[in-house]
């Protein structure tokens, strides 16, 4: 059982803040998220991109904000579950919560913040009969470890910038890479759609289109895959067969919790403090909604940072906090490190 | 007259970023700041301190944080009215607002969005007698451009950061330089003490020490002060006096617009968009108070943004808003610029 103060439910940027904020409180922080990697969206879907209303960056790449958050809160030495979904949350006689992932690994929390973004991001799958029993067989909707598949056949499908960047990756890992989309055109960086184009010349990759995969060959793991194209069938031996259609995102079992839900969002007190109508349970981020609410990253970080607040008030009942400001106070990581502004000296000069 | 959108008052982090965001929904805007400079805070009082909690930022110099708002709010071309004091408010009949200035000028705005932080800095004055009737004929508590004493004798007092690095900025610029502290021990950063110290033995800097300005002499402007030291009167001829007592920040009199003020500082409705009691006036950042308040530059981009969205329903009533992000829809600065991410290209590879 993994304890810690605040259980944070989503890696995304607003939860990587909280643990910065958490730890100026002394609070300990430990992350689940069912991407592989912190980060949420900003690593996920968009990491190259730029974002212009980060307050005080003019520009930054999402990726690069993930890095810079993830560095802000290190020095408080957060936990990460990564790779699993929060399913169950049970309320202790004390007050505090036992969350479970879909993988079993338990987590005891005083408090529990929701940052959960638009929610879990599940893959799209396609409509290809009996996929669902060769998942974690051969069939692999998000690619977590690419050292997985060294000298193995894959066969990739897809039209967009994973698909397109896979390609080209495991085109240097693995001993075969097919690439299947139902057009000709792809959609994704430009440099991407001419490297694909370069290896597939070179017969690094092999292109398949326009066409699909309609049937799934193998005795308890993928063997092979049917692929059609102009009316034909193909049978392509592989030891992999990942489908990378999009991400899409699901409240999923959070959004049998209990909470207030209004539009696929938890009502939360902004008056307050991000709370939802389960004390201790607060949700932050764009996961929540309120009045004038606004789903921007800047948001969160305001959000995540009352939030700590009042869990600090939970955490420790009766205890008086006075805010300290870090440019006067310093910070003490929980890792032994100190970092402080310059003091000044007093000393005489005459 | 100058008009714009949203008047701002008070230039410091919060009023800077939500230049920004009122940029975004083609809103203009205009700051007014009692300093000669914007960035309030951060730039007066401790440009060259690290503030460690700005989101994404593990560590960023105040004097920067500012240089970065003002780049990113640049290419929505605010206006600016420094070295002023917002004084008076008026509403007009049609719901807008004329607010002018100690000196006089007058704005015409649709929205006011105080954003004044701890209140204007008033610089402590010593009391010595007379001292107002010198005010500007000579005496001087912040130095607004150091070319202003070019080959002229100045006098300052004081014992802290501003007093030690203005002496050794001033030596290479005045006649005359003597820097009066009424203890010999001196606060400041390591390097400014030193070089204060090295200058003094150089002679370009006249220290003195422990001793205090008691008197003021001229004939409607300074031509000398009168120095105690050791019980000991001595005359020194100048043409500046400059008290550097540190700042220390008032309401001022936004304290008599009407507004609900609390603890010195005006009560907001967080639950909704940061209005005050007067309806199209704002308060965000530190100057404002509300249950949970945290005064944190974080919090102020949150209530300016939120304030940003109301301004827009106020001055565009009807008119229905959809909040575009900015990695998606770009920026399309007022001075036609226009920053976007690379656009995903649709080709094809075979």
């Amino acid at each position: 059982m993994i304890k810690t103060d605040i259980l944070i439910i989503g890696a995304g940027p607003t939860g990587l803040f909280a643990v910065f904020e958490a730890g100026l409180l002394k609070l300990k922080c430990h992350l689940i998220d069912a991407l592989p990697q912190p980060g949420g969206q900003c690593s996920e879907i968009y990491p190259k991109k730029p974002i212009y209303d980060i307050p005080g960056f003019p520009e930054i790449l999402a990726g690069d904000l993930t890095k810079n958050l993830l560095e802000q809160g290190k020095q408080f030495e957060p936990g990460f579950t990564l790779g699993e979904r929060a399913e169950t949350i049970e309320k202790q006689e004390d007050g505090s919560f036992i969350v479970t992932t879909n993988k079993g690994t338990q987590h005891h929390a005083s408090v529990v913040a929701i940052a959960g973004g638009l929610g879990s991001f599940e893959p799209r799958k396609p409509a290809i009969e009996g996929i669902a029993d060769y998942e974690d067989k051969g069939v692999e909707y998000i690619i977590k470890d690419p050292e997985f598949y060294r000298n193995k056949k894959v066969v990739i499908s897809g039209g967009g910038d994973s698909a397109l960047d896979w390609s080209i990756f495991l085109s240097g890992v693995a001993s075969e890479v097919t690439l299947i989309h139902r057009r000709n055109e792809f959609r994704g960086a430009l440099d991407s759609v001419e490297k694909v184009r370069e290896l597939t010349l070179l017969n690094k990759i092999n292109l398949i289109t326009p066409a699909e995969v309609k049937e799934l060959h193998g005795d308890g793991k993928i063997e092979a895959v049917s692929v059609i194209k102009d009316g034909e069938t193909t049978k392509i031996e592989t030891d992999h067969f990942i489908p990378l259609f999009g991400l899409s995102p699901k409240l999923g079992p959070i959004g049998d919790w209990g909470l207030e839900i209004e539009k696929n969002a938890i009502k939360v007190d902004n008056a307050l403090n991000y709370q939802t109508n389960i004390p201790g349970v607060f949700a932050i981020g764009d996961v929540n909604t309120y009045p004038e609410k606004l789903k921007l990253i800047l948001c969160g970080f305001h959000e995540a940072t009352l939030m700590c607040q009042a869990a600090y008030r939970i955490i420790n009942p009766g205890k008086k906090y006075v805010l300290k400001y870090t440019t006067v106070s310093g910070i003490d990581g929980f890792d032994g490190t100190r970092k402080e502004a310059p003091k000044a000296v007093v000393q005489a000069i005459n």
